[in-house]
């Protein structure tokens, strides 16, 4: 699905948030952890079961709610290939609940290569005759380090299949400006000339509300750089990490967003998924919890923008 | 295993050369793939074999001859996790008959997302009591954009483990210049300076040959750059992509070298293993054309270098 299916789901929620499906066995409700433990041993298989269950159990509770959630492979890649296997199903559960799915995988690379990662990904696999879907996200994170030539084979792939893709330009972390606010050109920055990079990339792939297939990361931490990314990336939907424990707070991350509250998705992963450590129970109430922290989220940043 | 480990075994078989396992089902001989596909039908599961039995025949032709493997994720990703699969067997096969394993995943994150890769490719995961091991690669490259955040996780493991990482500098593709080769602070460039932040995250790392566990990658189709790298970054062992289809030639990759031969590796993919498609037969003989291919490949690099 494109920026245009995203944009009218969060018009429909009137909501600009994303869920990080960032699970760690520990973020697991002990009695997820148990049940799968004792069914498949303290094993890789078990652990990534139980991550599944668990981005079940909290995608139930949140797909009236939320337009869209966003597994990190980190997580899932941890575990190896049964990882990968719970990453599969976990996608697959999601389209059927409705959300749009963004694979955060940051993946960057060239040629064949990158075409690999983008049939993977977001497109089919060739075997034999047979064209097969393998992850089938709609949406994928992406590091144009390596130039265009990293990020056109996605962009090709997602003009035959209307799928789309973010390309960090500032990221949320502390040391994030060690490369990317080293001047750079005319008395600009790395992030400044990669956000020019992306818009180039993207031009003629736009969609119905103005939006081309390659959007941007831009961290919720630095709004003064948020402010000046908005307005340099006209035609750009913008993936905003850092609210919440990262720092970024609903006031910071209002700059993100164009007239009617559109163009941009704010995420959250720690604090909507690790809300039921919060609540002093033992994890039982982990949707009810999760489902409070994204109500919560959802009207805070409400209070600065208005969708539309 | 370390930096130091790859040296001696660089000097052992006096080949400072890795062999690319990039496969895609139609780099697979006839043979195999028909096997494997009678076996397990035209699916990925399929196909994820071939790859994996293609992979075993080279690594059973180039053992003795080459010292290292360099499994592309992407190939194997492209398979969903059929394919992580089978790149778990391939490591552990690698390993098996002696190669140093660079895992080329290329990955860049921050924080415990970062830690969940290292976790996954290089340390072990915590499961319940349990710290297994997973990919369990020798080394990983990385993209470092988002700042020493997203490489030093993986340090800490290095650290550990006694293993290492390839960052991307300068790569081999032709836009590479579109970001890398931007002018940056004082009369510099991006790549200049993100080989600043490489050799500054690595200090204190050095193994008994001088290398840090933060080596770099700088490709071959840029001789010129390539020589200014190897000299602005004395402690850095350079992985060196873009020999052969890419244009890089041996005369080129020189530069990457110190005295005696060290510091760096070349990598060739398909010119190995697709050598088999040049021979006009039929692909029984893929093991010896890549075999032939390997030796033809180290004898023109040590026409310019003397590895001792």
């Amino acid at each position: 699905m494109s920026f245009d299916a995203l944009q009218e789901k969060i018009i429909a929620c009137k909501n600009p948030t994303v869920v990080g499906l960032d699970p760690k066995p520990e973020y697991v409700p002990p009695h997820i952890r148990k049940a799968c433990y004792e069914q498949y041993g303290e094993t890789l298989e078990g652990a990534a079961e139980a991550l599944y269950r668990f981005n079940c159990g909290l995608m139930d509770a949140l797909c009236e709610l939320v337009p869209a959630v966003k597994p990190q492979s980190a997580y899932y890649e941890r575990l190896g290939w049964r990882g990968m296997e719970a990453l599969e199903r976990t996608i697959r559960y999601a389209k059927e609940k409705g959300f749009f799915v963004i694979a955060d995988i940051k993946r960057g690379d060239i040629g064949s290569t990158a075409e690999a990662y983008a049939d993977g990904w977001l497109g089919t696999t060739r075997v034999g005759e047979q064209d097969l879907s393998v992850f089938d996200a709609d949406c994928v994170t992406l590091n144009g380090y390596m130039g265009g030539d990293s990020v056109n084979p996605f962009l090709k792939v997602c003009k035959q299949t209307d799928k789309c893709t973010f390309s960090l330009v500032k990221t949320s972390n502390p040391g994030s400006g060690e490369l990317q606010n080293v001047t750079a050109g005319a008395g600009d920055t790395v992030y400044g000339l990669m956000a020019d990079l992306i818009e180039k990339w993207g031009a003629g792939t736009e969609g119905k509300y103005g939006y081309t297939m390659a959007g941007a990361v831009a961290g919720a931490t630095h709004p003064d750089e948020l402010k000046q990314i908005r307005a340099r990336m006209p035609h750009t939907f913008l993936l905003v990490p850092g609210y919440g424990a990262q720092g970024g707070t609903a006031e910071d991350v209002q700059y993100a967003f164009q007239a009617k509250g559109r163009g941009a998705i704010v995420n959250s992963s720690r604090g909507i998924i690790c809300a039921w450590q919060k609540t002093g129970k033992d994890g039982a109430d982990y949707q009810e919890a999760a489902r409070n922290a994204a109500i919560a989220m959802r009207d805070d940043i409400c209070r600065f923008i208005t969708i539309e």
